[in-house]
């Protein structure tokens, strides 16, 4: 039997009347002679909530409490869609991730897969269920713990379930149509693409296009899954959306393919770091350990000399999630404490948004950093910090200025067309 | 190490404030030297607002289902409830059912214990951890898949732990600071009990008391489980609250030890059925099979002979909670299909409540009934069925005479007054 994975986020479960509008999609799909396995996200609004409670009780919150805690939304999503679906004469049932059971690591909020044995559903099929209804975001730990895969995760376990089971095909349905050029909502000239490459889709996803989660796109790259991104409040069929696929399959040719953006950043200094080898390690070490993803690093060597540094000096600068501060700042200054590593000040900044120019073009064409820079400039945006890739050029502005950044940016490479 | 239970119900933990305020008792309970078993409930609202999901999505609802999702307000609690306790310096961890593992029958949303290994728990009480936070209501069943125990089964939950793990007592906190002769805020003279026996705590709770389920006094009076009824909200000591103990330990010598009361309660008439032996059995078992809890019984014998009916007819009459109505009509119409039951027409009405008077006392006093009847008569408040057992008296009658039915008991037996 060929089989199917379906995947809904939270706003296309977002209430009773939307889980049955997504049920429909799934017996549709029964009905043209698929197994489906459905993910789900939580209902719109109920992991916000979750994650609300756990950090006003404990901002340095222990990970394997926040994860039983959060992961209960996807449970309730799931055990509904299986009574819509039944409702419908779909034999449908739903699954935990303890239950599948869904292998991952220990590593809490942030677990990977290690394994998902297909017995149990395979099983299941076999009796005549048509449907599994599968709790994305979640997983069980060697230890017996949930876990969760961090925000988002129920893409990537769509993508897992698409590779385990060899699924025909892995349709990501949410709340826009397709990928675009940038976020529609910020830039009305935002265009659809018709398919963007893995590679470009990886660094829209990281750099916080919403669209899809980095890992599952990694994950679909890695295993060859066909990836579809597509509305669940429209008609589709099996040309709607955008398709994820492999470079060589897309003819379009502009140097930039998107433009993204982060609001969730938050830049922090330390301030006058002694400078010796070894130093960037004994900051980076600590913070690693906390759970902390630093995402841009910048170091300006100064060759300053004060009294209490014998030695040359620095300034080490670093982005972050604006969630992930209070953890940050502990992990630093409790290795201030300790004496591995010394500075003179931490000045945190939250008021940052990080913006980005994406493109497989550019690995072949000169003059995007100018352009994308002299574009900036011209709306009078200061850049703070910048980083660059292969296929992307990110810059850390204030926050203030980020929309005015994308649309910007999105006319300085005339995304509004196709060619 | 001497062991407690503490059960926190939904109002004791509607929010991170209340949470707080729980972990606080039981923080002190922990620097009295005992290792603690805290039981939670969802946070008020919760189990209902799932529920509600449940039944819009599927009236006639897969119970299997119906246990993954509702759930799931206890996993949230247990885990705010261990991050509280952690952010107290007290070492806690959280556990959902299956990580127990609470092993209880396949029967969904009505399982019954099978059995709660302590190994696990007391593994990590031997490592060092204080309090174990056990998800109330839940379980797992021997095909892993959720069980809950019916609505209020949190105190069986706690009852079940305090008699696997030999507890110096099971202390459940909730939203009255104690057993009252009945419900205060219908009845103002309403008087708090010091103590009462199991056996009238057994009636008041399944007559609609609602403060502790049924079945958490029954295990309690089957394992001796030392049961107090205490309030959240106050400052308590180790002689606040109600205790419910043996018969034997109480000196009032009331008849009537209170009145209690349920609102959801439908009556079904079954009009001119087919009398013959084995009709009840006809009747009860396909309700039984559907998971109807009938209630209160009576079969009005008449010798009427109708054409369609050769032999003697009658009509039957029952009672069962509201939200089985549906249920038990498709049952009874699935019955009449097969031909197992013959009968004209089945009559609902949803607008009744049930009233009862109960107390150890009439065993060995006479007059109860008519004390009851003659204060519902002169109120004006019309009886539709009558049920007794040793202790206690119930009627059903119509919904909005309710209040003013359970204030008339209460001043007809003198509640009021100790003695």
């Amino acid at each position: 039997m060929p089989l199917l994975v379906m995947k809904f986020g939270g706003t296309s479960v977002a209430d009773l009347a939307r889980i049955k509008n997504a049920a429909q999609k799934v017996k549709r799909e029964v009905e043209r002679g698929y197994d489906v396995i459905v993910i789900v996200s939580a209902m719109s609004g109920k992991t916000n909530e979750l994650v609300g409670w756990v950090e006003q009780t404990s901002p340095l919150f222990d990970a394997r409490e926040y994860d039983a805690v959060v992961s209960s939304g996807e449970n309730v999503t799931a055990g509904l869609m299986a009574l819509t679906l039944q409702e419908m004469e779909v034999p449908a049932r739903s699954w935990q991730g303890w239950q599948v059971p869904i292998r991952t690591t220990s590593q809490h909020s942030a677990a990977r897969f290690l394994e998902i044995p297909r017995e149990n559903l395979d099983a299941k099929f076999a009796e005549g269920f048509k449907v599994a209804v599968v709790a994305g975001f979640q997983g069980v730990s060697p230890e017996g713990r949930i876990t969760t895969l961090g925000r988002g995760g129920s893409d990537t376990t769509a993508v897992a379930f698409a590779a385990a089971f060899a699924a025909e095909r892995c349709d990501i349905y949410t709340d826009v149509d397709g990928v675009y050029t940038t976020d529609p909502r910020i830039a009305s000239k935002a265009r659809k693409l018709e398919k963007i490459a893995y590679e470009e889709m990886l660094e829209l996803a990281s750099l916080g296009a919403k669209v899809l989660q980095t890992r599952s796109v990694e994950l679909a790259m890695r295993y060859k899954v066909k990836l579809r991104v597509l509305s669940s409040f429209e008609d589709t069929d099996e040309t709607s959306g955008t398709l994820v696929c492999d470079e060589e399959d897309i003819m379009e040719s502009k140097v930039v393919s998107g433009v993204a953006y982060s609001r969730d950043e938050a830049k922090m200094t330390l301030v006058t770091v002694e400078d010796r080898p070894g130093v960037a390690a004994a900051i980076f070490g600590p913070l690693a350990e906390a759970g902390v993803n630093v995402d841009m690093i910048v170091q300006n060597i100064s060759e300053k000399d004060y009294g209490s540094h014998p030695g040359s000096v620095t300034d080490m600068t670093f982005s972050c999630p604006i969630n992930q501060v209070a953890r940050a700042r502990k992990a630093l200054e409790d290795a201030k404490a300790e004496g591995t590593i010394v500075y003179d000040d931490l000045v945190v900044d939250t008021e940052v948004a990080k913006v980005s120019v994406v493109g497989i073009g550019m690995r072949s064409h000169a003059g995007v950093a100018a352009t994308m820079f002299k574009a900036l400039a011209a709306d009078g945006v200061n850049i703070k910090v910048i980083a660059t890739s292969e296929i992307k050029i990110s810059v850390l502005i204030d926050r203030k200025y980020m929309e005015l950044a994308v649309q910007a940016l999105h006319d300085a490479f005339a995304l509004e067309t196709a060619n």
